[in-house]
């Protein structure tokens, strides 16, 4: 199971907005995404559905990546709001079956969710910068977590150049 | 210290040739890793030196690299051989402060040096194909087994397309 974890762009600053949630993507964050959306389809990198966070910034990230080409499908996942639940999303997953699989979503979840998975532990180890991305290969017929591999790890800059 | 971890091209069959070290890259090896170094190259990555494997298909995939403009230097080091020691490299190491380095070699030698240096320990985990690349920071001030960050784990696939 081939499964993409994509950090969120680009956002506002915190300070500027009453609720975090709402925080959308500065017009560079955007112009960003919408590069390195572009990018991966030429790369040839698709997925059956996009799961997003319900904050502004992820959504916004999500909504250009479907508009690019990357996935007939999107909805929205509150367990990848940020301090989100590794549990939940695996408990999702435990019912469904369509590959590749995409998650956007915040740090440091994303990363810890994948250290998670790839070694049973989060330490902090796997740098994902705003716009990048992660994937990872899940074993089917046993638990993931400590038992995934990492496959990609992919900061912009190797994307939006 | 930023130093990428860089494996050999695809390589004649290990039967084809009575010493194994002395299999080249295929033409469709050469090729690739030329497409490789070339894409790496337009997206501003340079090495300050490309520490490479004494065998013929780590070799040729250094030659290539340098060949196409992202490094000054190439050197052949003995310890980058299949089954070395990274304790060699890491003492090789303390007395090199340029970066970015590139190492050129074979796995699982650089996936497992690389979990060694991130996880402190290798549990095969890191998925790193024939001309795919791996980019780690070490720390500077301290040793850097157990302590060091993944930043980049790349494909040829997402870079030869």
């Amino acid at each position: 199971m081939q499964v993409y974890l994509i950090r969120h762009g680009l956002a506002g600053e915190s300070g500027s907005y009453a609720n975090d949630d709402e925080r959308p993507l500065t017009k560079e964050g955007r112009k960003k995404a919408r590069t390195c959306a572009q990018r991966l389809n030429a790369l040839g990198i698709a997925f059956e559905l996009i799961l997003t966070s319900p904050l502004v910034r992820a959504r916004q990230t999500a909504e250009i990546l479907k508009e690019e080409g990357l996935s007939p499908a999107l909805e929205v996942f509150a367990p990848l709001a940020p301090g989100g639940s590794l549990a939940s999303w695996l408990e999702w997953l435990s019912n469904w079956s369509q590959q590749p699989l995409a998650l956007v979503g915040h740090n440091p979840d994303l990363s810890d969710w994948a250290e998670t998975l790839v070694w049973g532990e989060a330490r902090g180890v796997i740098v994902l910068k705003k716009t990048g991305l992660i994937c990872l290969e899940l074993p089917e017929a046993e638990p993931p977590v400590g038992r995934s591999l990492l496959t990609v790890l992919l900061p912009p800059k190797l994307l939006a150049s």
